[in-house]
């Protein structure tokens, strides 16, 4: 039995290494992140876990705005024929879209998909806009809903419907689109890293798990604390593939008419299930600080006796005016219940004020990450609480990259990458084929990540972890949601 | 011929007089605001539309979170089934609803609705949320995309896809929905006329121009400058018949299990239409300044000569830092250009800089609203300038009530209705029978637009405008969008 059972706190959630699915589906529904719909494969996020989403957009819609970026809105329904001018990517995509045959009582004479990516839709827009040179680089950006019809879902993870961004962006050179996905890239990485507290590791997808239609596709994987890699986001170099498809050129500055570059990235609600699996404990949630719904919750103890309710809110108004995301918990139930349930809902900071601690002139602080109790003056409150939310984020970010490091492997011979990828990611030399890729997947269960950008090339005289000939690329391998 | 083309500014632009549904056309995709897509009814927001949608959402999101409400994401999807559990509500709405039938190769079992809105699905959420009376009232908002197959469309006006809030609320009497229906509607009248600069007309719908399913609705009704009537928005108490179909009930205080009483309430990309329609002139748009996506365009004069564009600079930084949305337009093009450009977008106030304002240390501003022109210190202006948005925003605001009033006639005659509703609205009493509606609305093309709430009640001893019975009820007739 997991510590916090037998303290009969959470008795509801599965631990974390007995049963990682269970613990995940337990900590999602409890702490009322997202409920099943009586829709397939459909999730409902309910406010704790929209609250999220909220904050991610904010933070992220003021980076994409900071470099030049603008959003747009297009179009849900994708016509079949618009879909299929591109034949790599239709290929990709067909097989999972939600068809729309029907409009009231008429059938339709050419039935529409439900954007599962919006490259088709935005392109053949791009190609009326998209004049001269002048009009270059268009920039856009969309936060909408996509559909992709799923077998296995889970919420967050993966689900029928969900939410995310799409950037679209169309340039006049290969080299200038390479910069932008790259740019791109780099931005979700900051975020990542700066505001889920999640270390990523960047790279380029091999062929064959590069996206439909793409250039060259570049990801950001994350490890869950099953070992399993999760792909947080990704950025695609389309090249010209999508403008000669859709007809986007532009006249140059010398007159030539050229095919626009192009790119496009996303990321979504997924993230929100990576931040759970990162940092999420046998008690439940552990929210990193910045995109925390509550950043601290303010308990008061012995609320009957004078004074304590006054002050506890005097306090929650103070932080409150400090920016902080605050919630007084004023509730009839026990302070033991109180902890149980912000604990299980990740509340990065509470905050105890009982008559003592008045009298003292402090209250008693516990972080979530660590558990960790302390007395703070109720001087300067505010500030230290900033402060304090900082050593949370920070402690959580090198937590996880601890975690990371010590269950990624080397791996030099075929067993040493199966061994590796039962417990978290394996790196190693691979010749490059895609035989040998389908071998590694059929036998161990694990796919390419990607080929990391601190390291792509296949150590000096190495061979192939699966076929034994030279080696080409560096690679990671895991398995993966 | 207008006085615009005889100046030969906007030559692309029709006259209002002229032709309004083609001004309205010309404005909206000059002025990039939206584009015509390859998908039947939809449009697409280009960035200077959808800035405007933002500053919208901002604003109105803030405005629900003030009263308790949170956001949440439900399904794209109802099931049929779902769909056919409140009678009236899927006779009314299923005749437009988009039908998936497919998901990938598979003909699904049950065909999926896109929602057109989503009290089915947010209801049946509610079952599963609410136990006691502990858990309301609910307060929920959702801001979304939904579906309604229309067979003639107007971008923003009346398009398949829109974007909008819908909130849905369950609270334990029938009177507490009542009070969050007026609350909401209320809200949005501040909106409208504090934010939009729009005079709204609030009132209650007739029984057959209520929202499927509800007990009642309640509507903001705009004139545009044609004479017609938008509806702006609704909010609707749909008393306890959604919470019978989907069996949202709740353990009262006293132990006893009762149905709740559920609220809905909404508002869309419509408003957009709406700002244009009522504000727009012949050289354009003119953009409330609350929502202005740029409120200040600084154009530098003579922009080569020395310290010119620095000087603009400067404005432009310190505008900013005191939070204007500003632009500052350096391009190369003349400054007749560029003042044609910005009129016909609709920007509040241009602000002029040359090197004799520079001199006498002060700028040249001119409102996009009455066009007037004025010298302004350069010191503190900032300030000026924001003082003078709230300026135009009044004097928007009072213009367009002017125009709703000046338009509007009281009836006491079928002819005297059947005249004022070519030009506006006309306040007529009536029985309150279906019959007369649908003769009104047959023989002079307009429909009950509201009773309002600053005399709901029929003159006294007054006879019905259509029959001649006696009259119950004071109402709006328009024509309508």
């Amino acid at each position: 039995m997991a510590k916090n059972k037998q303290e009969g706190f959470v008795t509801q959630i599965a631990s974390r290494q007995e049963d990682f699915p269970q613990w995940y589906t337990d900590v999602i529904i409890k702490t009322e992140m997202v409920d099943y719909s009586d829709v397939r494969g459909c999730m409902v996020i309910r406010p704790y876990g929209y609250r999220v989403w909220e904050l991610i957009q904010q933070k992220l819609d003021a980076m994409f705005k900071e470099t030049g970026h603008q959003n747009a809105y297009f179009p849900l329904f994708i016509p079949e024929s618009l879909l299929k001018k591109e034949a790599e990517h239709v290929e990709g995509f067909a097989p999972e879209c939600a068809w729309v045959t029907y409009g009231g009582e008429e059938l339709l004479t050419e039935r529409l998909a439900i954007r599962p990516t919006s490259e088709t839709v935005i392109c053949s827009m791009f190609s009326r806009w998209v004049q001269s040179y002048r009009d270059l680089p268009l920039l856009l950006n969309q936060w909408c809903n996509v559909v992709r019809w799923e077998k296995n879902t889970r919420p967050f993870l993966r689900t029928s419907e969900f939410l995310w961004q799409e950037g679209h962006t169309a340039h006049e050179t290969l080299e200038e689109a390479q910069a932008e996905t790259m740019q791109q890239l780099m931005t979700y990485r900051d975020f990542m890293e700066n505001v889920l507290a999640i270390p990523v590791i960047c790279g380029q997808k091999s062929e064959k798990e590069k996206f439909a239609g793409a250039h060259a596709t570049y990801t950001l994987e994350a490890m869950m604390q099953d070992g399993k890699a999760l792909q947080m986001g990704t950025s695609h170099n389309l090249s010209d593939h999508f403008a000669k498809a859709y007809d986007i050129q532009y006249l140059s500055k010398e007159g030539k008419l050229a095919h626009c570059y192009t790119t496009s990235w996303g990321v979504s609600t997924r993230m929100i299930g990576g931040m759970i699996m990162v940092h999420g404990d046998d008690r439940g949630l552990v929210m990193p600080p910045r995109v925390a719904p509550i950043q601290v919750v303010v308990l008061p103890i012995a609320m009957h006796k004078e004074g304590v309710l006054d002050k506890a809110n005097e306090i929650m108004n103070t932080l409150k005016a400090a920016g902080l995301r605050v919630k007084l918990d004023d509730r009839d139930q026990s302070p033991g219940w109180k902890f149980n349930e912000w604990e299980m809902k990740g509340v990065p900071v509470r905050v105890e004020i009982g008559p003592r601690d008045i009298e003292n002139g402090q209250v008693v602080a516990v972080r979530r990450d660590s558990l960790e109790k302390m007395t703070l003056p109720m001087d300067g409150l505010a500030d230290t609480l900033i402060q304090l939310l900082d050593d949370v984020h920070e402690g959580m970010f090198k937590k996880a990259l601890r975690f990371r490091e010590e269950k990624t492997v080397n791996a030099s011979t075929f067993e040493e990458l199966e061994a590796g990828v039962q417990t978290g990611f394996v790196r190693a030399n691979w010749c490059g084929d895609r035989e040998c890729e389908d071998t590694i997947k059929a036998k161990t269960g694990a796919t390419t990540r990607c080929m990391p950008f601190d390291g792509p090339d296949a150590d000096p005289g190495s061979r192939c972890v699966c076929c034994g000939r030279p080696a080409k690329h560096h690679f990671y391998f895991a398995k993966a949601y």
